[in-house]
């Protein structure tokens, strides 16, 4: 088969992670799982799909000394930065539009760089799977089957199988169903005809540049336009004034969801796109008690605990306490309710995020 | 009035301030509450009472360099080092021995270290007006007028009045009373006639000394014996002798309950005995939403929890948090909610304590 392009996704900020986390270090880049950060294994499955030259990233200045620090095995000059954040529409558009410049019309895989995925490779073997159906012109989603009634992800509706290539599993894309309630979320999952929207993507770039095209012609047009100037003296600057007036829409919401031949392959690999510290009990070690922690933890009628150090040389004593996220990070400490993990936020609004 | 002497009891260890404090960095020697400890504080009141050559501390081989250290102005042959913990009634009667021996027959105070007290002159003013009265010969404990049931202290019945002293009451001790179920302590508390015993001690040292003699002669004879040593080279080997057979036996059973003419002052300052993380709640800053703390602390729906971190330099996030004890120090981090605090020693036997 051809060789594949992949695009990364490295750009999103957020604060589900704080105080780990800032604007200046999302969770992508951060030792969350042990040595190596969730960005560092993405760059590892990207490097099993395609050469180190035709691997881009796609950040912003803040985290392009991350990207860099962490991606030493890609050329510098695949690391882009986004002037602005404009969502995903604006991003899968310009990485299309490099990959059409820069290596002709390859099927392209676009990876979200935030995901916890194992193992390596049945993911390889999935999007190689997708990559050969796509080289027709489908535009596919890698789709995860749902473990739980999860209201905070999109939901993809399976219609026909088209495909059982060695187990994984192809099928038309009957609708995207954004974040539903959880009664909705309920029923998806029970009728087995549903899979979480990944935000993985693979297609040929012909095709999805022919979809922008259609769905969102002044994104097509300004990325197109910008990226003449690529490697030029122009080009950071040509980049922004195509950049800024963009209106900020998802790729799924601008192009996908609108797209004819829209495709999943389901994915049997195991997927966590760690969304916040409750998730981190999913993947850290787990002791007796059912607290999870990358750390010493000293407990007493204490479980369901999410216990985070930043280094994890230090110890917690925990005593009397259930369902608690505990974490040291970055000189502060939080304490917070798993189940009300989602409130940081609020509070790091009030206090700033560095 | 002739010159006092105090004898300052810092010889406790402990864990009620785990992971702060630690069997080699007991809570007398903490700076829990700003720049300086419970004992340097001690120190201060008792150099507001008497000379420091007339003031010994009683300590151990452990604490001894954080006793040099944090008392300074004292004489270093005034830091006495028990060889062995045998209870508050051996350590009286060291400290009485010591005082003959060194002073003749001065009225002395005796004090924990690990005390809260404050205003400083009201307390000099209370402890002077025992002293005064206990010149005659009754043994003085200082009485502390309960805010609360508390069922974790003893208390003092009280008997008639001896005197107003300028607003310090004297009183006849009826009878001590161990630490009472709640029941009772609601009952001593509504009645007005009990106060907690501090375990503050005025006497003149001959009067201790009898009835040490009467009640706790083998404690006498032991002490008196090994402090004919005192500052010669056989001085540690005898007091070794001296205490390690004695029981160990706290002065208010073996000697206070059974004495007669045993008298209180109420103290009218305020005092904290600082039993343990939630007692902080009264003496450290406390912020809008009702939690106390000695450092920065973000909170959002959180309240009534106890934040300290050792050296006071980090800062702490609670959302959603109520009623619990968050702690730093140490190299460790603990979570415990008040109610459960007294549990923490149970897991720090399990782990060591240091």
């Amino acid at each position: 088969m051809e060789d594949l392009a992949v695009v990364i996704l490295a750009g999103g900020s957020g604060t589900r992670f704080w105080p780990a986390s800032t604007a200046s270090r999302p969770k992508q880049f951060l030792k969350l799982l042990g040595q190596r950060s969730l960005f560092e294994d993405c760059v590892d499955r990207a490097l099993a799909l395609a050469p180190a030259e035709r691997i881009l990233v796609l950040t912003n200045e803040i985290q392009k000394p991350l990207v860099r620090d962490q991606a030493g095995a890609l050329p510098p000059e695949n690391v882009i930065c986004e002037p602005c954040r404009r969502d995903t529409a604006a991003a899968v558009a310009l990485g299309a539009a490099l990959c059409r410049k820069l290596f002709g019309d390859p099927v392209t895989a676009v990876f979200p760089s935030d995901h916890a995925i194992s193992p390596l490779d049945l993911f390889r073997r999935t999007v190689l799977s997708a990559a050969a159906a796509a080289g027709g012109g489908a535009l596919y989603t890698l789709g995860i089957r749902p473990s739980r009634p999860e209201t905070g992800y999109g939901y993809l509706e399976l219609g026909e199988q088209t495909l059982d290539d060695g187990g994984i599993r192809h099928y038309r894309l009957l609708r995207f169903k954004e974040k539903p309630d959880l009664k909705a979320a309920r029923r998806y999952v029970g009728s087995g005809r549903f899979l979480w929207n990944s935000g993985m993507f693979v297609w040929r770039t012909s095709a999805v540049l022919a979809r922008i095209e259609s769905f969102l012609p002044g994104h097509l047009e300004a990325v197109s336009r910008a990226v003449e100037s690529f490697g030029g003296r122009k080009w950071r600057a040509a980049l922004r004034s195509a950049f800024e007036p963009l209106k900020p829409v998802s790729i799924d919401y601008g192009v996908m969801e609108k797209a004819p031949d829209v495709r999943t392959a389901a994915a049997e690999f195991s997927w966590n796109d760690v969304g916040g510290w409750p998730a981190l009990e999913g993947i850290l070690p787990r002791d007796a008690d059912g607290n999870s922690a990358n750390c010493v933890v000293h407990s007493l009628d204490s479980s369901g605990n999410v216990v985070f150090c930043e280094g994890g040389g230090r110890s917690v004593a925990l005593v009397g306490v259930k369902d608690l996220v505990v974490v040291d990070a970055g000189g502060r400490i939080l304490v917070v309710p798993k189940a009300r993990a989602q409130d940081v936020k609020k509070l790091v609004e009030g206090i700033g995020k560095d």
